[in-house]
Parts: C-alpha cells; structure tokens; sequence
C-alpha cells in the first residue's frame, strides 16, 4: 500500500451529518482521528469526531486552515460547492478524486457518462424550457420525472407526470433552473451495490442489496438480493466498470433497477450510502470502515457477509419504537443523537440479522 | 424499564482509555453522548467523546462541575479514589454501585465476600508483617503469590514465591503495604464470564471465553471455550449469584479457573473487560453496548453468540502487525489511537472470525 495513514493522523471529512459520524467511528477503530467540516451547529458527527469546525463553504479562511489541519479530505454528500473544492485541493488531497463529482452532481452529466460507458440508464432529456419540456414529454413519456439536474436527494426537486397536461404551470416551478425528463423503467426492484477501490486499483464489492423506498426515502435494504448468479455478477462487474473509468478511490453505491431486459443504472453516489448501513452487521468490515481504509489509503476489507440481514431506516416519528426494538434480541440499533424529531428526518436505523442460509 | 436516558443524554465515564473510547462509540451508537473524566492529557477516548474533562480525582470542584453535568456516571476502572466516589454521588447516580467497588478494590475483600456466597477461590491469607508473611507461607505455600491488596493489574504489585527463602528481602519491598498471599490453584485452563445486569434484575451473560496470558498480561481470548455442558451452565450461574448478591447494575467479568473438582473463582472486574472485546464481531450487541444499555436503563441486548471468535491483544510493537493483519479478510481490527508505542502497553486488538460450528 502507498503511505497508510498512521494512528493519530487525522482524515476530514465535508459533512457532519449521520454518514461523518459512522465514518468517524470507523476511522476511530483503525486508530484514525477525523475532523469535521460542517455549517450547521451541533452535528450528529460531532459526538464522535476529534474536531469539528463549524464554517460555510464559501469561507475561504475557514477553509484553507481546516485543509492545513488534515492528512486528506473525503465527503459524506456531493454536492460540495466547487469553489470550495478548488481552495481544498491547493492543500490537501480530495478523496474520492474531482471527476466524479463533476460527474455525479449533475443528473445530465451522469447518464450520459453511464451511458458512453455502455451501461443502460433511463431514456432521459435535457430541458431548459417550456419548448424542450413539451418535446422531451412527446418523445419519451408520460410517464416520466421531472428532476432537477443538480442537488436533488431523497425525492426532493423532482416531479412525477402522469400525463401531458399542465406543462406550462408545472415549468412555472422550476423556470430558469436546468432539469432533466427521465422515463419510467419496468423494472421489478430496486438494487444496490456499494463498492469500494483503492488507489492500487483494487476492488471490493459489498453482496448486492435490495431497496424499497417508501415517499422516494430509502424504507429497507435486504440481503440477499432477488438476483440470479449471473444478474448478482452483472451488478458487481457494473459498478467496477464505473469505478475503474473514474480512477475512483473510495466507496461508491450503484443504485440498479432489475428489469427483464437486464440491470439498469438508476444512479451512482460517490460516498458511503444509506443502502450500506446493512453492511455494519453483516460483516466483519463495513460500508464506513472500508471507506476509510481508501480513503487512508490501507488495505481494502474483503467485505464476506456473514449473515442475513434486514435494514430498516427509523424516519421521523419511527424512534418511539426504539424501546420495543431494544428487546429484540436480534437487532442492532444505530440513533443517530438528533434531538429533533422531524417528519422525513433520518433518526437512525437498524439491522436485523439472521443465520446465513 | 425505568426512566430511559434519552437522545442526547449524558453518560459519564471515570477514565479515558481504550476501555473508555468503546463504551463512547457504543453509547453514541444509542444516540448518546459521553463525558470522560481523566486526569491525563489527550485520552484515548478523547477522539470519540462529546466532552472530556482533563481534572484529577482529588480536584473537588472540577468533580462537582463534572457530576452536575451529566446524567449518570461509570468508568472503566475500579480503583476510583473512595473521596472521588463521595463527592460524585451526592449530585449523580454511579452505575455499578459503590458496594461492589468497596468489594472489588481489595483482593481480601473480595476473596472472602466470594467465599461467604460458597463460591471457591484460591487459599488466602491477609499478610501485613514479616511474621504474617512466614506463617502464611508455611500455611498456604510454596509456591504461592504475594499481593498488594488494592491497585494491582496487569500482573503489577505482585511477586510469585516458589520457596519459603528470602522472604525478609521480599517483604523489605512491600512493607507497610496491606498484602495478601494466595495459593495456587491447579487449573487446566482459564474462562471468564462477561455478565450484564439491569437495575430490574434482568441478567444476560455472553458465552464464556477462553484466556490465554503472556507475561502477566491477557494475550488471547477464545470462542467457544472448552468447558463442558455443565461447566458453562456453572460459570453463568456463579456469575449471577455474584450479580445479584451486589444487586449489580452493569456489565461485569468473572475470572474462573477450571479445575477437575470444579470452577474457582480468580477475579472480578466490575466493568467492561479485556477479555469480553471478542463480543464486538461475535454477537449482536457487544459487552460495550450492554453496558451502556444497563447504565443509561435500557433493554438488556441479550448477546447471543453467532460466530468463533479468537480475540487477540495487539501489545507494544505488536501493533507492527497492523499493516499484515488489515489484508487478513477474516480480521476486525480495533486500534486504540496510541501515538507512543511502549513495551506492554496495550495499543489494540484484533478479532479473528469463523463460522461457529
């Protein structure tokens, strides 16, 4: 391996959210120390990581002393403002690499990307106007999504067309911004595999698991995956073919759609990934620590699963069932310290293992 | 359950090692928060804990600010200064208790509290002058071993005696200390039971392990140990007898020497152990987690067993061993972030696992 961190050496990460605080807890257990950057106050991270500063991103001061403070630099989210990538990377290293988040914060951008790596996506248009929205529905839908092309998550700035009608008042709320039309895919579920490669080139790839959302948020993840051996090779060998493209150096989630026509790419997110947090149960080296190990650049975890396993995001309200789901003596919790119950927050989630069959 | 700390909440803990940082991530796991309190600079436990206070145990102010701004306090180590302990509950609740540290800080105690519950130790005798010392040995040994009552760990403070020669230069070197002298126990081999109780009576031990020593210092714990049907129902059931006779609350290990007329008991810990750190990758709720469940009045996990587990202690310039034992796919690797490398100091551990069988 080329120069590992050492115990002590501290990795930063843009993001204090839930993901920088299981990826501090990660870093913690290899002896490894992270210091957060985050604008809010009072992060979930910050329970956890060594420092935290609390700055914008459009503080360059702020910027440049944390990127002096660090051995590297590695996010939790992508929409990082370039401009402040472009401060950071005059002083420290930005792990996983520019290109794919040039790539992955822009919806237009990474389809067509996917796509000249042969890989099938939805059908998608660009739209920038009432004009190409009324042509793109033409060709391609109804039924199809309207998205932002940049900082949309969880089913925000998107919307679904079911019909033709109302074009003009639904472009009214979105004018002047740059979206996308995408089609509906038959797909019959929803996959995902978390990848990791290391800055050798090696490559690991968690077992694919299976999504249901639920209000466009990610409901459970369960593993194993409905997946024949040959479709569970194709979405491995998928998300090498785009970290291998990428030069990427991290953990990345392939979001897949499993359609009889075969394995279709929803989307890719360069970052430890809410559909990983089963990984923390089912083996012996998670989603968090083995971005970790990249991103420090150490051996890669084999990533075995060991066990069956269930996860279950806790939205909102869904912590009032933490006191029933600590007797169960098959489930591992994960709160993530957020004091503030809110409809659609992320509170924390669990893991429900059983034998691997 | 009694009045659960919620999220947020603060959990105090008396000591900053390594013991100290995982009982932080298994309580930050719960969505709560630490506090450490440790007389030495930059802790281990520093790196994962909401707050630490940098204080001695005779600083009264610094203990009273420290109790009053938590919830709950415990610590990872027995030999908590009895004025600190004065100070501290008269603003928070200590969890485990005072009794069984007044037990456990003295081998003498301790020894004949085990044996009034009709539980077996090794042959002792309290020693406190050169005429003590002679007749004891002429009693009980040779070989035997010469304790200090309170502070000893890791084999410190103690000196084995193969003959009855010498012993004025021996007790030269201990004199005007509170000493016991033990026999030995003819044992095949050494488990020990990490046990949990919650403060409404609920207990839930892990399956015993197997310990190996080097040097006076744990070097290797193993799953399962090799004990018989009854042997493990034993050891659970000397563990629970201790508990409750303590009305413990808290995660506990019982150090039991196997014996072809039965279980002796070595040692207790009134606290999370060395030799319960295999739970971390062998069960779904680890003794660290279980611990913070008991303190902050959760649902006891109930710690089931679901794969082999050989823990192994990385000492000193073992931690050499890192860069090897990171390709090993069977391998979780704890590192405690210890800059200063030291003979005999513990600087991680690492569990090896395999599919029980």
């Amino acid at each position: 391996m080329r120069d590992p961190l050492k115990t002590g050496e501290v990795i930063g990460i843009l993001g204090g959210g839930q993901l920088g605080r299981m990826l501090s807890v990660a870093a913690a257990r290899l002896g490894l120390r992270t210091h957060i950057y985050e604008p809010a106050e009072n992060p979930p991270a910050a329970d956890v990581a060594h420092q935290v500063t609390t700055a914008q991103y459009e503080d360059t001061s702020a910027l440049i002393s944390y990127a002096k403070s660090i051995d590297v630099v590695t996010y939790e989210f992508e929409n990082i403002p370039t401009s402040a990538l472009d401060i950071l990377e005059q002083h420290t290293v930005i792990r996983p690499g520019r290109e794919v988040l040039r790539v992955s914060q822009d919806r237009l951008i990474e389809k067509s990307y996917l796509n000249n790596l042969g890989l099938k996506t939805a059908p998608f248009t660009a739209v920038n106007s009432l004009g190409t929205l009324t042509a793109a529905i033409s060709d391609i839908g109804p039924p199809a999504i309207l998205k932002t092309r940049r900082f949309g998550y969880d089913g925000k700035g998107q919307i679904r067309l079911t019909d033709a009608s109302d074009l003009p008042k639904i472009w009214e709320k979105f004018e002047r911004q740059d979206m996308i039309l995408e089609g509906f895919v038959a797909f019959s579920h929803e996959v995902s595999v978390i990848g990791a490669r290391s800055s050798d080139g090696n490559i690991a790839c968690f077992d694919p698991g299976e999504n249901v959302h639920r209000n466009g948020i990610l409901h459970t993840t369960t593993l194993p995956a409905r997946l024949s051996a040959s479709q569970r090779t194709d979405a491995i060998l998928m998300t090498a073919k785009i970290m291998n493209a990428l030069d990427y150096v991290g953990v990345m989630a392939v979001e897949l759609f499993v359609t009889p026509q075969g394995l279709t790419v929803n989307e890719i997110a360069p970052r430890v990934h809410n559909s990983g947090h089963w990984t923390q149960n089912g083996c012996v080296v998670d989603q968090f620590e083995q971005h970790i190990r990249t991103v420090a650049q150490w051996p890669l975890g084999d990533g075995a699963r060991h066990s069956n396993v269930v996860m279950e995001n806790l939205i909102g309200a869904d912590i009032e069932r933490v006191e029933a789901l600590a007797k169960d003596s098959n489930i591992a919790l994960h709160l993530y310290g957020k004091a503030d119950v809110k409809p659609g927050r992320k509170m924390g989630h669990f893991n429900c293992i059983s034998p691997k069959i």
